[in-house]
């Protein structure tokens, strides 16, 4: 699709009547299952930030990890920016995340749960709910005969509840506070804009899981193949799967949002296909929205140039 | 490996100490958790055998699917082969299984936990422990960090309870249970010939899940790859990981094996390498053992030849 | 191509004046050539079904090997399904056959001269013919330079012929003789369809050889590569070559055929694309007929749950 | 394997006791059933050579193509050159063959039966033998299930026979005959020095067909790898395809050969693996023998460099 | 794009304003730069031809090196065609390079500076200008970042060069000269058509270098990939690179042609796209211009074929 | 190889006998030509460092681009890194370069010259030298027919000014400058141990250009198949090309180094193998010496962990 229909691109949604109770009730029950976050000092190599290994209470309480950075020598509240990470990436060590603490914010990187024994970025934070239904490897079809066993259910959750946690930690203004995030983690960056209001800005870099049935038909790309896979063995299943997907597809929820946002996608990205990025955006309800096109990209973007762009935006959020 | 050093390959073993404690008290705890299976008839297109839906309870006493097929104008007891599934597939429907009721033996198809929705064969079995633990996508590495949270200890013990539930069963010759299958359903079998003593015999085709750790560093196919992706991103867990493996090793089962034996080998097989079959062979403890060597064979192995095979060495035992 | 226009995909057909008498003049000699089949019961570890060993007489009257399964304690006339094997297989050994037989239906499996070294099923038919005009390996290319010569001629008379020797088979009913097969083998039971009137039904899953023109120019997978291959070298052969593929292309067969039938096809197939597969079952010409879409199957199309769908039309035909 | 140890590499022959007998009879036969060759001069755009269509007697006096080449403004007797060609190739059009022409020999460019289908060299001369029994798609596994069925029986026979068609040309020196080729053209000429003697030189390059059952053991390329695909499936005639395949084994034709010879090899050929050909080369009879070796070489081998050492080889032979 | 669409396909070209002064400038230059050059005779194993080593001045009045084949037993001034190299090739030996002097033209083979270390065919030019601006591995980024620098600006200006030294041997006819290529060697001889008038005819195969922002946006093959790797990382230069490509861009050299040309065209060609070729085709400034359509071809064209046809096209022209 | 045999893995060494003058003179010539480098302020987002924009005298004084990066909030003298960036890399932005300086180090990140075209990282430095003899695409074989103009002679020299220029620079402590790298990176940093004494520390992971014969002789992956290619086209330049090698060979320069080291290599590294590497560091000529074995990974060696190591190994040296 060149650049001009892209711009334009705007498919129907499809989307149950009970979505927001869905999301209401889920979140709900996490806000009252959580305890109080633990911030453990972490001796470090590090002399510019302060490195803290961080619990914090996720779907239905559950335990989550991630590290915060603080930059040193800064005094009172910081905006704060919360990451999310790609498919199959965990926390890793804190040094693989020194750009944000290094340009001035608090900096938390939410560990993925399950996730983080590929790609080389370890994880630390286990998924425990007795689900277990048959499934493709991975995670894209963990749960997914039903919504409320659903992986990203339990994702999503501890993304928005992150939100929370770092809106009530003292050295953060909870008025600026942005959720970040590329592939994965601009999917479950685009969930938080529409399920947590308020925030001060959304940076969803190639996002992943929006417009997610047009994805499988047009893409035979890890990791949406791993829908295919399960509809070409569950072949009887196809409606109820996309009935379970429409509580977590990026479009359903972009229509919800209403914090600024910046947008990037690479058109030549065959892991996230332009269209799909494109029906996400053109949903996003926020009139304050901005897409960055790299033409000659794939699924890794703008790289160092979208980091610019983001320190950019951030700065004037 | 050329063929004749094949025939003497008879590597070290490592066991930990509490190897068979271990696996007591795993079989102990699905024997005392048990419930009366259920064999509900199904109404099908097939007009030469009876089929039936089945449950029956395996590791910690959860529910197992599976299909018990049985020849019609037949009487009395019955030789029965319990059947073991290759990775990622489940069950699928009954007519997929006719090979052995066709020969005249009761024949039980057991499905995999948690698999079944790729290649498809579909499967209809939950793996419901809160494991959780992060891993790579698929069954190899879930809960591999402690041999108790370990996927295939309940694999495996699934497997020795329908041992244990087909003995019982009224239409079969408790004396005459054979256990077959292919890749890791050649691995099931023979953890289940290391298990369950006084089986008729075991029918080990291209064996999956022998000799592990060479395999992890002579292959870089599926599935042992994702044992390799898992160490490769957990970097300081490598002996740990192997420790947890141990338990599981079919060159560990092996030895403890005393039933009858048919394996059978390709010699091009890149999945499950030759030197990892033969290591499980020649330490498989029986004298009574068979290999049959397709020397153009890869991981399919000897297909419709070998069932002829099975089919002798069944008539035989 | 989205399946709402698939579903009108109706393209021109191109047809050689003499397409009728080409194949009455083919059909006519072999009839003219064949003796009486032989069946000669086979020693078998199977006891549901009486295995024949079968020899009839195909194209030219030259010798087509096959099974014969008919299922035990059954009396007088039989439904019978002749089955038709995919591309580069051959009749393998009887076990690898049971589905219909066990459903009650004698069974013909019809080997396919000259191929049956590939894919593990080993074949036994020879292709005969002093052809040997220079070919692209494989079997779509030989004698492709005139219809007289080309390969499917012999292939598609066998097939036809065994309709012929099934029908007077002493325990087959012969107003209830299906054809099936997929892939190559749907193809084959295209041809009958349009060849042989008055079957009680045809299954055709995944059709090969169905405009074959299209096919050439929309995918560069095998097998229908190797024509691309031949025009490639035999650059100025090319209206010639698709001249004699008109005589044997699925929806010029299609238009002729008037017994109920039974299609599948796979939307995500890359080897017989789904625009193929329609264009045939668009002109078939009987009114009973139906499709069976598998949106994500490839060229597997809906393996165990297709089989569940020919059962039923089966028994309702 | 080292170049060091590939120098030494001889190792043990497999021929069967009627080798001789074998290629007795069936050049016998050729030679029995030949007729007149027919030169028929091509109206062509080349200046410096004159081209004829050639038709001679091959395998059983069955007809095969070939273009011949005489250079222009020459006199009296030439030497000739008679050239083999890779797999798959056909004889194409005159102006593809002006290497040896344009160096002042007569140059005979003889068909491949059957072949020229596929590689953009199209073909002429059809393989007329009513063989057809079953085959991997290719010429590799063509009547392999019998030495007197065998296509390189056929091929090797054409490619003597045509030794003795030059000879006996007008313009040609019978003293200086000289057969060269690459790839299954090296194996067809390596063959031609086995089997007729009093070449003037013999330029095999990257032969195939050399050391069959290592190469079938190493290397999974095409075209080794039909007879893989073969055995695969015909997975109980193992010993009997190598039993037909000692009778074509360039090994054993080279220990026949005592006309002078230069090879080449390519250290990093993986269709022709260099293990294979230094077999032949080691086993090769004649003590005027040369093996040019190119190190960082695939199957390409010298290319235009090793056409500079034909030159050399052809000059001064 | 099917055939009939590409017949017209005639898309918009940007073309800088200054497109004709950069080319005069350049050539200007080039030309009073230029000295004497020089054929030195070669000591060949060729008979029909005699073989020249040449250097004379390209670019800049840098050396550029070719061989020069005569026919022998020819008088006269000949006809001349020039021929250029695809992409990473040289000039490689003489006796790669016979079809144009066996059909009685002069025949100069230019060599392609910088190129002739891949593929086989050695170069034996410098391309000596001291850029070194950062680039992708290969020749198609080399200075891209301004006209003046890139590196086929060089290239074309060698190619027009070449002509000016062919018109003036004194055995060639300056009126009968032509220009030949595929491939990059297409683009060079359309360039070439496009800057120097008054040729007898241009040979274009499968032309590398035309309509080349649709190209990198279509194909991601090799070597128009080297543009999108670039762009790729120099991600705020696409519109400064497309700049420097237009003064390159065979649209826009083609609108300039007036003589005589024979394009050819694969309509599978996966390198050089036909809808890139149809554009500089329909641009094209001659009346006299025909293109062969080979349907079943890739970008190895109509290779024999292609060549009788510019053997046919020469001779009328 | 296994890890054993590694661990011993020393091969013999070939070294030109001029090695040492070639090198001398090579630096004296660099730092005769050298100038004052400048280091510009540059304006970013960053606030825990300070961010310069450097030019420095590389090889032959020219011009070569960097970043230096100094944490803010210390005083006096620091302990600095010059970091070597990969194949094809270039500086990029500054942001990607944080971990060294948020330990506490001056960091200096050397742009590589003509490099950063590829793999994102956007290079600044061009690479002047009037060379431009035929090459492979890519930096290995530019200018490789001789020591004097091969590209590496260029990158190595301006890495070893790097360390001159660092150790002159107001906040850097001369005695305390540690240079580091992986794959290229590796290689470069392992020259510079073998050119300037004195280093307080070297780390190198997983380096590429270690006893590159072995390399090209035992691996067809990019960028050591660049080679490759290149003496598969030049066949008669073997000797020379690996002449030109042996001054630039990091075994060669292991040799000679005596700075303490850090080396990492990854067992299932394709890109430069394992026995590569050790036989770099079996030579490396400081008793103070670590190897860090990551027994899973590939080229991506110990990512995350083995900066971790770095840390520990700076923080102790």
């Amino acid at each position: 699709m060149p650049l001009d229909r892209l711009r334009d691109y705007r498919p129907d949604r499809t989307e149950p009547g009970d979505f927001d109770s869905f999301w209401d009730a889920t979140l709900t029950q996490a806000r009252d299952a959580a305890t109080e976050p633990a911030f453990v000092r972490l001796d470090s190599d590090l002399v510019t930030v302060d490195v803290f290994d961080v619990t914090f209470s996720g779907y239905a309480g559950q335990p989550v990890k991630g590290w915060l950075l603080i930059p040193r020598h800064t005094d009172g509240p910081l905006p704060c920016v919360i990451d999310h990470i790609g498919y199959n990436g965990g926390r890793s060590l804190p040094h693989d995340w020194l750009a944000w603490s290094a340009a001035g914010y608090a900096n938390l990187v939410m560990d993925v749960r399950g996730q983080g024994s590929k790609s080389g970025l370890v994880g630390a934070t286990a998924d425990p709910d007795p689900v277990g239904s048959p499934q493709v490897g991975g995670f894209l079809t963990r749960g997914i005969n039903d919504p409320a066993t659903y992986y990203y259910r339990r994702l999503y959750t501890d993304a928005v509840r992150a939100v929370d946690v770092m809106r009530a930690h003292p050295r953060v203004d909870p008025h600026r506070v942005f959720v970040a995030g590329g592939s994965q983690g601009g999917g479950v960056a685009l969930a938080v804009a529409g399920l947590q209001p308020g925030l001060a800005g959304v940076m969803i870099n190639v996002p992943f899981l929006c417009h997610i049935r047009r994805a499988t038909e047009i893409t035979d790309a890890s990791p949406y193949s791993e829908i295919t896979s399960y509809l070409q063995t569950h072949r009887t299943d196809v409606e109820q799967v996309f009935h379970t997907l429409s509580y977590f597809d990026g479009v359903n929820l972009a229509a919800r949002a209403n914090s600024p946002a910046l947008f990037s996608v690479g058109l030549m990205d065959a892991t996230c296909p332009p269209s799909t990025v494109f029906a996400a955006y053109n949903h996003y309800g926020a009139q304050d929205k901005e897409m960055v096109v790299w033409a000659y990209s794939g699924h890794e973007g703008g790289q160092a140039h979208q980091r610019a762009e983001m320190y950019r935006f951030a700065r004037h959020h």
